[in-house]
């Protein structure tokens, strides 16, 4: 982490430019910290299959300018106002500078993987790219046509897309650049994938259950706009057709109450920590199908997953 | 122009996903058709150096899809309704499903670089992004500090970023793919810097005296914005201070017609069409240190950039 962050500090240093205000926009979010969760992936695939992880270091940099733009894009569309205990992108600075601080975010991390990366890399960063976009579009699209798009089935193909596919990724270009084998490269890309599920739905748990003193976010956005969200959807799948309705009317009318009720009441909290630990649980279980020498590291990078507050 | 638009087509009918909104959003403008410039661009530069333009081709559909990426954000931040006659992508879908439909085309874009290009080209692609957000923020920016910053040193500044950027290493990609020795990549350069600047100057002069009907987009959003706008800066240069601020008053009131009145009297028009033609003419120039067989070409491509309408 430590290795990680000084990398991120020295490239901000480095790349800043005019006019001021647009470098400010741009490094705001990532000056404000991070869990870093897809550099620290992309280094410990590196690792595992005994790959340099300072050939890899510059790329967690283009990994976290990319992860930061899709961060600024998401308070846009949700319009919401903090995130990671600072005040969002186009709430300080305007849409404006909002969009183009993304922009310049998203070339920087294209210029360093042209730097410091291959095609072969850049092709997994563009297909997860277009990967992400497709899942947002389908998370954003979940506020219009609530009723027939809240089910478990969406809920995991919209996940898959808008997380999995760049945690993902960064086991691949961890993988990839370590020069590990097919094998080793499928075992990374199960866990990837088990951890990427775990980690959405512990971010939906805390969007209905947290306050935005200890996340930091802005709680609360997925019931507001009706957005796909685990437990949310549990407790719609688990009620009778008439309590669905008025919640999903009383959810596009605004107001969030009735299903909040709903969700304590069907115990859809423990249900969805109950599932998120069993896909911890998978990716540990993915793990053993490889000898990795730093093992113990993956694994607990999986149950940070579930332990953490924000 | 055809073998451009017919590699366009057979990208879109090959790229679509789901949902399917988001591609119709993203897809909505390049397939109103436009101006191909840059792809144009990319394979004159690619012939003129001897090489193959099937080699580029693939390329020219990324430039394309990032160049229609940039105009997406642009309309946004204008707040425009028409681009290439029809509806802007947000006012036709939407501010989320705009800004996620500039992300899938910038990721596809990164895509096909990363598939038919090498990492050197990624790198000049990487790098003019950077430039075409500093030169928009630049642009974005007049509005708020309108009077120091409507100068025409800062102009030309904003404009290399924000235009000639990209229109350079549009030029870049055609020769360094074509195996341009050194001296043609920088008769090239020297070419596409006059040729963009003339490009902006002419667009800028459109949006002062052309309308809707005749461009396809939106016309005044200078004027409404305060942005850098050649004929606008010339006229406020050529007056007394005393009008200059009145003008200025007036634009930052939401009344543009003073500053039409001032653009008039002063022949600021003819001015900026003059100074459009010198920088073709310079382009043109630039070409004759080096014999490029498609010169004639070169030659047509610049001084269409003055005879087109839209």
């Amino acid at each position: 982490m430590n290795l990680i962050n000084r990398e991120i500090d020295r490239h901000l240093l480095a790349n800043s430019g005019e006019p001021p205000i647009l470098y400010e926009a741009a490094y705001h979010l990532i000056r404000a910290g991070g869990k870093r969760l897809r550099s620290l992936l992309i280094l410990l695939s590196c690792e595992a299959v005994g790959g340099k992880i300072e050939e890899v270091l510059p790329i967690t940099v283009a990994a976290e300018l990319i992860q930061t733009a899709s961060l600024i894009r998401d308070d846009m569309m949700d319009c919401d106002d903090y995130r990671r205990g600072v005040e969002t992108v186009h709430k300080k600075y305007g849409n404006n500078l909002a969009l183009l601080a993304a922009d310049l975010l998203i070339a920087q991390g294209v210029w360093m993987v042209g730097q410091y990366g291959t095609t072969e890399l850049l092709r997994h960063v563009g297909a997860a790219g277009v990967d992400m976009c497709e899942g947002e579009a389908l998370d954003v699209l979940t506020e219009k046509k609530a009723d027939e798009d809240l089910s478990l089935e969406r809920y995991i193909d919209t996940v898959k897309r808008k997380t999995v596919a760049f945690i993902d990724a960064s086991t691949k270009i961890g993988s990839m650049t370590g020069k590990g084998t097919e094998a080793q490269q499928e075992v990374l890309g199960q866990y990837a994938e088990s951890l990427g599920i775990a980690f959405q739905i512990r971010d939906d748990v805390m969007d209905i259950t947290s306050s935005r003193e200890v996340t930091g976010k802005s709680v609360r956005s997925d019931l507001r706009w009706i957005r796909s969200n685990y437990p949310l959807i549990v407790a719609l799948e688990s009620c009778s057709r008439e309590r669905r309705t008025e919640c999903l009317d009383a959810l596009s009318k605004g107001s969030i109450d009735c299903a909040l009720d709903l969700i304590r009441e069907t115990g859809a909290i423990e249900a969805a920590m109950k599932t998120a630990e069993d896909y911890v649980q998978s990716a540990k279980v993915a793990l053993q199908r490889e000898r990795f020498p730093n093992q113990s590291l993956l694994e607990e990078l999986a149950d940070s997953v579930l332990q953490r507050d924000y």
